[in-house]
């Protein structure tokens, strides 16, 4: 062997067995090892690297094992040439004209989605000293220990029969029954299994119910200001979207709404007002739906963050006429990256649902599913949420201490708690600016014109997320943006 | 606590502790141990149980630990009430109207999903003895220490940081990279990692495809016979599928090919039919596609399962023109519940198809992503089809010998090995008939006329698939479904 040049980290988590192995496989794979090259023995290799001999032994025996090496008596390891067999060998690089092709695709498409209005957050905001963003969890309250115990679990070979397979489009039904026994009675819903389907976030609920239900003839109210993406979920789908007026009590039942075929409600808390829907406005809501024959999609979203007061159950749970469509996560609060939801509506539609999610994706990964499953029912999940109570409480107790100092009168806490304040700045303030100059100081907040339907939305709100940011942080953080509130104001005062 | 009946496994993979502890939080969560009710002492509950005294003592802490209980000084361990804090209480149990409301969502749809023909897979059909079933993995054959070590190599706590992030509407890079210089050089393509998008399986890469580019007047050619869910898929967008004839060498390139917008196609491995196009074809092909303005989708299925002879490279290694959109797969070989998938194509398409993944669905589930790249840079992947080939080589073997020698003239194996056999029956055999008859026999076999385009299709068609059958059983269920071919003409020859 020729020059080969591994470098090896010493304080990596990585074992050093383990690293020799994937710089011998990608030296194979690449070619920079080429068949029936004859390694190092391991000796040499282990004097060469600084390495105990026994390692490298072990590394070459793995390499045997998978079929990279082939031991040939007496004369050491060699690359085994079959490996490489499957691999095609191309006729030619080709030389791709992208720069004249770039443009071919703009014009072919129905539309451009890349040109939505969304909510953008900055990447890498774990860096930022005062992360007021929002629907981002804490990594530091993630149940590590639970979620590892629950994925060795996952792992047994008896599971890894049952995931590995594809079921084409049937869920885990340890998932299915966890979410219908544990996760909707928390909320007031019940269920039969038939009514239940496994998403990929509850965002893909949003998105199968729009494909199956909205053309261009279907009117769908959104409350305004409300959650972009399921305004662009629609309008994608080629709805007609009917702006609705909310108001401290959330959406407002008024004449507009009974115009609608369907309606996005968001009653428990509402986004991004986080107001709280009372009782008798959603009966006045649902016997609105049953009398102009309009459905409810409600999104739960934040169903597990009531800790500020009793918690409200879901509209759901007063569904009497099977008017309400819910749609709800299990990986929103543990781990956003899971992507895992539900959608739990009549069977009709469920069937309907599923049909189309296989077409779309088949169904969520069933390792995840199943991981999901036993997480649930080993009761980590009710003990997560258990715990980022406490935690929210404290930062949901400071936030307001902090803002009824720094910017009294410019917001209300939400009654439930929740994981977020939305702040009317003064009439004058463009929140767009506040965010751009926050931002250049390490604070990352939420301008609020990108929830509102207007084409000339009001420019004076903003959102502050709390779910990720420490404790002590939060005052000091509220004080720089009510400086910086002040400072816009003056830079913007005739100096002439 | 009164009758708290628990019964436990003593020979279940899960511990009695864990056990334990499961069924506390069951008795917690549903109401069966209420709040501030004092559990029966650890010495108590382990002679009750025919348990140590610790298991119970370590079941009691971890439940502490996570605040189901409570431990009072002197007293003993209390159920603690906070613990349901957040779980609303409904106001009432809705008498759901399920029977009266069953049909309203019928007549709602814009286009019924599940009366699309589509391919039948007996569940449960590794129970059954001569499984000739396409499209599924062996479970025997899968790596499930490499899978393990990569599992636990991402729940370290530095990769769950990383992953349980809402990544918005990135991919995971390392997994990307993977794609770009391992999977997609070892069938001659090359990329930029603008050009790489992962997806929820390929059939979501189609999904993607068909939501950006088929409209109500897009024509798209299909192969006929060729893959039905890709039919399906490009159909629920609105498009014209047209009928493209298929012969020994695949796809014909004739003038109806000139008149589609897109044409789907399967030159290495053409499905179901197991024909490879020869090279002369391609390069006819993608001077059409230039010439006439229209693009390929490329669908390399069965990529990795070349082992019989060289492999041809993917269609898309010879695209000077930017006229082939790539799709593929990382998990059909390895576990199809994982639905990791591939897109590969210009950078201007991958943007807006990644725009559009983030509407439906966000990002494929980043742990997932995290193993499958540390499981392809380990190099357990090409580790993987190297066994793989040397199965299938040998069903492949036994394959072509029994049909040679029981149904001789029916089928021809394919070139380069697959994973299945296309058997073209007597004129006058009903698949669906033999289907049914060999079903009950204990032997699956999948009918060929749902892979045909005519709304009359020939019925004499069928596939077996090898990839799940063990290769003793070959011969004999090959054997049997000769037999049952004559026994159904036998029951169909007049015998008045």
């Amino acid at each position: 062997m020729r020059d080969f040049l591994v470098t090896l980290k010493r304080d990596a988590p990585e074992s050093l067995q383990s690293q020799l192995r994937r710089h011998l496989v990608a030296a194979i794979l690449d070619g920079r090892l080429p068949p029936d090259e004859r390694l190092p023995s391991c000796r040499q290799l282990a004097s060469r690297l600084g390495l105990s001999r026994n390692t490298v032994v072990l590394a070459y025996q793995a390499l045997v094992d998978e079929g990279y090496l082939v031991p040939r008596e007496r004369s050491g390891f060699f690359v085994d040439a079959a490996i490489l067999d499957h691999r095609a060998e191309a006729p030619f690089a080709p030389a791709t004209r992208r720069a004249r092709e770039a443009d071919a695709f703009r014009r072919k498409f129905h539309k451009r989605l890349s040109a939505q209005a969304q909510i953008i957050k900055p990447m890498g905001w774990q860096k930022y000293r005062f992360p007021f963003i929002y629907g981002q969890i804490d990594p530091d309250l993630f149940p590590i220990a639970a979620w590892r115990e629950c994925s060795r679990e996952a792992l047994s070979v008896g599971a890894i029969r049952q995931w590995s397979l594809d079921s084409f489009s049937e869920d885990d039904p340890l998932l299915v029954e966890e979410i219908r026994t544990r996760v909707l009675p928390s909320r007031g819903v019940q269920a039969v299994s038939e009514e239940i389907l496994i998403t990929m976030g509850a965002q893909n609920a949003l998105y199968l119910l729009a494909t199956l239900l909205a053309g261009r003839k279907t009117k769908v109210g959104f409350e305004n200001p409300g959650y972009v993406d399921a305004r662009n979920i629609f309008d994608f789908a080629g709805a007609t979207l009917v702006p609705l007026a909310v108001d401290g009590d959330g959406l407002i039942p008024d004449g507009r709404v009974t115009d609608c075929d369907y309606i996005y409600v968001t009653p428990s808390h509402q986004s991004p007002t986080t107001v709280t829907m009372p009782q008798d406005r959603r009966r006045v809501l649902l016997d609105l739906a049953e009398r102009h024959d309009f459905y409810l999609i409600e999104d739960d979203y934040e169903a597990e963050t009531n800790y500020a007061s009793r918690p409200t159950p879901a509209l759901k749970s007063m569904d009497e006429g099977n008017r309400v469509l819910y749609v709800g996560s299990v990986s929103k609060n543990l781990a956003p990256g899971l992507r895992l939801g539900y959608l739990v509506g009549p069977a009709d539609l469920i069937e309907e649902a599923r049909s189309l999610r296989r077409l779309m994706l088949r169904h969520p990964p069933s390792n995840n599913q199943r991981v999901m499953a036993l997480f649930l029912s080993a009761g980590h999940y009710d003990a997560l949420i258990h715990r980022l109570h406490r935690t929210y409480r404290a930062r949901w107790e400071a936030m307001a201490g902090a803002l009824a100092h720094h910017l009294p009168e410019s917001t209300r806490p939400s009654s439930f708690g929740g994981t977020s304040f939305w702040i009317a700045g003064p009439p004058e303030l463009d929140a767009t600016a506040l965010a751009e100059r926050a931002l250049d100081e390490g604070i990352i907040i939420e301008p609020g014109a990108v929830h509102f339907m207007e084409a000339r939305p009001p420019l004076n709100f903003f959102r502050l997320g709390f779910s990720s940011i420490r404790v002590e942080r939060i005052a000091p953080g509220i004080e720089r943006i009510a400086e910086l509130i002040g400072e816009l104001a003056a830079d913007r005062a005739p100096n002439a």
